[in-house]
């Protein structure tokens, strides 16, 4: 089967090396045409900086996405899907920015649009959704999916250390972007949550009506409070059903030490699902960097392979029901004082709220003038 | 599709539910013939205590085994493989004494032999074995394989209890058979580790070559010892690729509390696998159970529905290489005392012995006359 790659960095460099280097069933794969800028050096026989080169090629049955960001990688996947082809892509902002757009056009033309590598990385999580879903109906997810944010406040928990000296050294170790917005502030994770959902349960979600809490303003008095009380912070993505339809948030947690997620320390992404007749099912590993991500983009094309007509499903856009979750927050910082009436009388000490529609918290934040305090769930424990 | 089901008891009756009750792609699935015992009423109009009814029907195409024990479930599944059908069970111990015989009429008939259900139950963790060894090659697995013994040890590392007295609990609950001699001396496992070695290095090592330990003889005062140097102790079953061939061995192991499995509590699973592009991924879940095995064994149906012409791997018996392995393993119990020449000298306050190969291990403790010692490994945290 010819494979097109758009792109040859990080992840279409360890495409090319998989597949180049095939073992087993990787045999029957064959990238043919290797797409790069016009500025760069052809160092391979197969580049070309034409992409109608690859779309003139009626060989080419798969296009493998790897060129990052929103153009021109959402063009060219529209045009590779519009000429019939299978794409590939771990492109998570993309995919989720233009969702219903590609599925459409998959859709119509019957080809398959496959994105493992966008969702913790290596993680067969998408896969495992797919999976389960052929059998039960999924409750709901949740999980770590930042590598960044996670090796940061693992840093801060271990050490006891501030945000910014540790997210200078996530900078430094190459863990984190000279640009840390959308992993610290939870874009990152809003997109793989936004497609975590179309997964599980058919629905899509815009990624703006996802509300996403980062830990820029968190503190190691913050870590430090949640470890007091039996509890570590970590970024966490979810979805759930709720009684009207779905909601799905980007928020920092005070996990229970008594839940694995506490437990995943360093780079690692982990994330459950929960499921009918399987109950609690957990994935854990690399959620990021070179060869976990292109393990997951060849295990997609070797789904393609195996099955190319196996149609996708339809999606349904869904509005977020933020009013349909209810939690208990933990907020600090200098802002948090005007939301002391909120106060729960059961725990004094810090500023945690009553328990409440998540719908009803986001609305006091948006009124706030000054910057935000930062913010977190508290898991509740009485309840397993 | 026509599916026979052998045996109506936990498993069968969730395999029936889930089918009949039929959700999204289970749809096309069809329960028809029901064997029981002759002696039982028969409660449903499928049901018949002859098998003859069943390998006569040619619209028959998948036998679901779910009797257990060795026989006549062996000859029930060589009959039905024979006669040109699919056959999935989670019949654990039957499948590693009889796999070699079993695979080879497989192959000849070209169906699929599938047992998913059989490794940590719900987990897809044989699936992901396979998935994982389309790119990679697998280098080791290990985890937590067994319910029982995981919820006795989490129990006792909790409360501080003894071993005799937590059995008891988990027999009052349900946990643990009446005779747990397969939980508790690790027999259980070793099944499991036959069939995931299988499943990750398409070798088969004979169950009774894996040297298996159990938790028999664990004592609060062990697990005291471990929590005071920053271990858990857990049951735990691996396979290694070794530069010789494999080596598969069952041992509790003094995980360390940086080591996920370390956090893994109650009754749920966990197995890691290590593979070249992956790295370490890990699954984890309810690890038997009537619903989680019942959805593993009609994964398995939706498998061989999808894929039915999948051929079976080739599999080679192999030696196992307990001279490939080395670790440092601690000992407790009076049988130790004879072993004090082991001591290693880094780790004065209990009988830990210096690193050696597991072969001169096994050497030692097949010459004690006396009851065996409590063994289990300790992990070198050192290495990562």
């Amino acid at each position: 089967m010819k494979i097109a790659l758009l792109g040859i960095g990080t992840v279409g460099g360890g495409v090319r090396q998989i597949i180049d280097q095939a073992l087993g069933m990787t045999g029957r794969l064959q990238i043919s045409h290797i797409l790069i800028r016009p500025e760069h050096d052809k160092t391979d026989p197969r580049m070309t900086d034409d992409y109608a080169d690859i779309l003139g090629d009626p060989e080419v049955e798969v296009v493998v996405e790897a060129i990052g960001g929103l153009e021109p990688a959402h063009t060219y996947v529209r045009q590779a899907l519009e000429s019939g082809r299978h794409v590939v892509s771990s492109n998570k902002k993309m995919l989720a920015a233009y969702y219903p757009e590609l599925l459409a056009i998959a859709r119509q033309k019957n080809v398959r649009l496959l994105y493992e590598g966008s969702c913790g990385g290596g993680i067969p999580w998408l896969a495992a959704l797919a999976r389960l879903k052929r059998i039960d109906h999924i409750q709901s997810f949740q999980g770590i999916l930042n590598g960044t944010t996670n090796y940061i406040l693992s840093n801060m928990t271990e050490k006891g250390r501030d945000f910014a000296e540790m997210l200078s050294q996530a900078q430094e170790l190459g863990y984190a972007e000279a640009d840390p917005t959308d992993d610290i502030d939870g874009l990152d994770v809003r997109s793989k949550v936004c497609l975590s959902a179309v997964q599980a349960f058919d629905a899509y979600l815009k990624p703006e009506s996802i509300p996403a809490y980062g830990i820029r303003h968190v503190t190691a008095q913050d870590i430090a409070w949640a470890g007091a009380h039996g509890y570590t912070i970590k970024l966490v993505g979810s979805g759930y059903r709720t009684e009207q339809g779905i909601c799905a948030q980007v928020m920092p947690m005070l996990v229970s030490d008594r839940n694995l997620l506490a437990h995943v320390g360093a780079n690692l992404n982990a994330v459950s699902a929960s499921s009918d007749t399987l109950g609690v099912s957990t994935y854990i590993g690399q959620g990021a960097g070179r060869n976990p991500t292109a393990h997951a983009v060849v295990q997609d094309i070797l789904e393609i392979a195996e099955q190319p007509q196996l149609p996708m499903n339809e999606v349904q856009t869904a509005e977020n029901d933020l009013s349909g979750v209810q939690g208990v927050y933990y907020l600090s910082g200098r802002p948090a004082e005007t939301l002391r009436d909120l106060q729960n009388p059961d725990i004094p000490d810090a500023l945690v709220t009553r328990k409440m529609p998540l719908a009803e918290l986001l609305e006091r934040l948006s009124k706030l003038d000054s910057q935000l305090p930062f913010v977190a769930q508290l898991e509740e424990t009485d309840k397993g």
